[in-house]
């Protein structure tokens, strides 16, 4: 017995999120129905990252074990073959057996994209979030330095979640603007909560829009109170990019 | 009776091009039922580029003729009510009357993107082609730089096209590439024969992958002969960036 790890992008457009569930397409399903094909024998994965409906990933993780003779590294095209074109794994290695994709230090990357021009982008629609009115990216880069370092998120935590502790460090919080009208907000951290990138999204376009003063992040942390933060962005806009373990 | 001038943006993925057809979905025809639909009258549009099934643009531009008392700025928000969510138009303006999308000097800007990397990525799959052997931007940029200026391009244009002279002026070829994999080739022009760029791309990616020297493209050039050049790159890579009226 063997223990592979996928590293796996997928376009989250069309599925239910990562999560397998019984009546819907996830890429977790898509991903065991393949294996199973593919191994001749009945696979469990684990997943490092369940990611939302409509979430994208370029680098989310999975783990599963397996008594094949493929070599791990040809894992990657044998499933490729077989896996619709919205799930492309991108890399596949053996890893010893106990190594867990979850329950490990890490850096976790997100991007979330924002597209900000009068009129929406039919080829950016599906990966960024449209926002017509004009958004000062210099606010929203203000803003979110404000999250750098470790803090209790609970305020930007959806109700619902289950965790034993709602600190978390943010190691990177950056905001770009391109010229083509996209802002992006990339956020590296050791962990992020239920929903928390979409909500620092929604509080950054706050920011962005005049309506939040940038330094009020500050006052959100420390009230601990999900109401104190802005909306959650659409999923569309938000991108796992990757996954590093330490 | 007043002429309108429409900037248009579309995702080419699920339709037949933008000329109208009988039996297939098109941009055209989409845009003729809604403005139809609209202004409650027959409308004949007049496309200034008729890109290929698949082909996407960021800026084309048509124009049609109407008695409606709709403010010109504003037929562009009435319509994107009612267009599909991969046609989206960006600019709506009155034009003279005799103001024709096609027979006037124009600066066309075209990219052609690729992705460069072992596995396919899912979120841009639509929107460039993917290439896994390991591309060298610095000699596409190279065999690109011998494309610019005035030229007979019989070489890059398929057969069936029906033009009195292949003699064109590119005024930019660059070729550009990201960190992320992306290669976007992008040719300024004041036009372009049938397939042009997508032979162009195929021509500058065999420079890229060193099956073709660089300097070589001025042979291509020389010979007048669509044979001499690379293979037809495929459509979904392609993206009319804009239309530049001079």
């Amino acid at each position: 017995m063997k223990r592979i790890k996928l590293t796996v992008a997928y376009d989250g457009t069309n599925y239910s999120g990562f999560q397998i569930q019984n009546n819907a397409s996830t890429i977790e399903g898509e991903l065991k129905k393949c294996l199973t094909a593919l191994l001749q024998e009945e696979v469990e994965l684990i997943g490092a990252s369940r990611t939302d409906a409509g979430v994208h990933a370029l680098g989310n993780v999975a783990v599963f074990d397996t008594d094949t003779r493929i070599p791990a590294e040809k894992i990657s095209y044998a499933l490729n073959v077989r896996l619709p074109e919205d799930i492309r794994i991108q890399h596949s290695c053996q890893v010893s057996s106990d190594w867990h994709p979850r329950y490990q230090n890490t850096i976790k990357t997100y991007e979330y994209r924002i597209y900000n021009r009068p009129f929406p982008n039919p080829v950016v629609r599906l990966y960024s979030h449209h926002v017509y009115w004009s958004l000062d990216d210099s606010k929203m880069a203000e803003a979110a330095k404000y999250l750098t370092g470790e803090h209790d998120f609970a305020s930007f935590c959806s109700a619902g979640a289950q965790v034993q502790s709602t600190v978390r460090t943010i190691y990177e919080a950056a905001v770009q603007a391109e010229e083509s009208g996209m802002i992006t907000i990339r956020l590296k951290g050791n962990g992020f909560l239920y929903n928390m990138v979409r909500i620092i999204a929604g509080t950054l376009m706050e920011a962005g829009r005049g309506s939040l003063p940038p330094e009020q992040v500050q006052d959100i942390l420390a009230a601990c109170d999900r109401s104190k933060a802005g909306p959650t962005a659409p999923a569309k806009g938000l991108t796992l990019m990757g996954i590093q373990y330490l």
